[in-house]
């Protein structure tokens, strides 16, 4: 699917004592979600990774817009926005699963690497299986 | 100071199998750096918080330029970019603390708000302690 | 079931330069499946909370045998080892879900507070849903 | 020194919604003190690593005492305990820098691997710069 739907449940050890999911912890739910994403495509980061490819986080930036909670089921939505030879850039929307609000929208930039740590060409099995879609409309206004 | 300056070293724990720091370890790094900006500005943000005020992050960016490594000691830059009657926008420049070389720009916004969580005003106290400064020359070109 | 399954995959961040789980991150599966090891009893740990109870973690131990790996199914099995009048005891094994191999065995020991935070009776609910048993025999040898 | 002592800060990252510290950053802080311990011993486990060994946590073990809460400054005592061909125990002493009280007790066993991650000997430059102690006194009774 052009969007996927990653389920996650907040753990104890994801809030803070301001009693919602501390801010850092979006971005490991983006890294779960995007490497579902990629495996609905038909590809294991995993086995990317054996195979010498590195994708790094170059950028990413997040909206917050109302707090998870302990307990909470969050849905993450998560497409590509973009793919060019060296870079693929995905969205995200974070829902709260059962609600269905709005907890947060995201953007990461990846960059793709070799063993050395050197930028290289993102391999043609990715280009296939991923495919850039514009931003969904709900996620504006 | 208008910029100040927090170091940390790089714990096992950051890493990951990349052989470099987890990118999602350096907002808990920007967390550290404007809790010591606003101590070094005579405030604590424990006193804040018992006092009633909570600062939430309703917004991060983070450009990552070069990896931080294992038991690198790095210093994390962070100034006041904007000052609002509910908000607070801190800048930061991540550096490698021997070598200087930049690791990473990021912004983050905080909204203030109250023990219910809805927004207020920030106190005089917080407003009259930070001034708010254009980025650092450095950061561009 | 005296004895509840948990199922968890190893994310990035879980990982560290020796390229296997970071030491630490086991704590965190042990605290979800206690968690589910409750809801399976018929009680949610968030409710308990919002009545008054914390169950605070007051003693952990871990046996690592095998490391786990990024991207790897991991079950966590638990078990009820003592129920005392403030105090559960839980045990553990972390098992690789596919292969089966054992991962880690671990104990934790969890103390019953109010509000507060003092000792308090664990509640007649907790006390009739859960039964302590003792180790799986597949532990020993 | 036999006995080592390393600073922390308690960061908001670091607190859960009980308003204390969650237990599994403990084992954080354990990580950063024996490695300073080392340091001052005049080794680098970055170093070490670099040369082909690793320290691998076979077995963790805290008793928690009093909870640590956001911005207090902890100290952590750390010691040799055993020292043997292919394994290092460490005994920590977890206190609030301030007042002194004790947090936790904690050990750790780490085994000696090569880059194979297969048992190795201690390095000769390991064994003769630790020296294994009896637990301090003050953590009895």
């Amino acid at each position: 699917p052009d969007v996927s739907e990653t389920l996650v449940r907040v753990n104890y050890s994801e809030t803070d004592q301001m009693g919602v999911v501390y801010h850092a912890r979006y971005l490991v739910w983006l890294d779960i979600a995007r490497t579902e994403h990629l495996r609905l495509a038909g590809m294991s980061y995993r086995e990317l990774e054996e195979a010498g490819l590195r994708l790094a986080v170059s950028e990413v930036a997040v909206r917050y817009r109302r707090p998870a909670r302990y307990d909470d089921r969050v849905r993450i939505r998560c497409w590509v926005r973009d793919l060019a030879s060296r870079r693929i850039d995905f969205g995200y929307a974070v829902e709260h699963a059962e609600e269905g609000r709005l907890l947060a929208t995201a953007f990461t930039s990846l960059m793709a690497l070799d063993r050395s740590m050197n930028l290289t060409r993102m391999p043609d099995a990715v280009r296939r299986a991923m495919r850039a879609i514009p931003d969904p409309v709900s996620l504006h206004g």
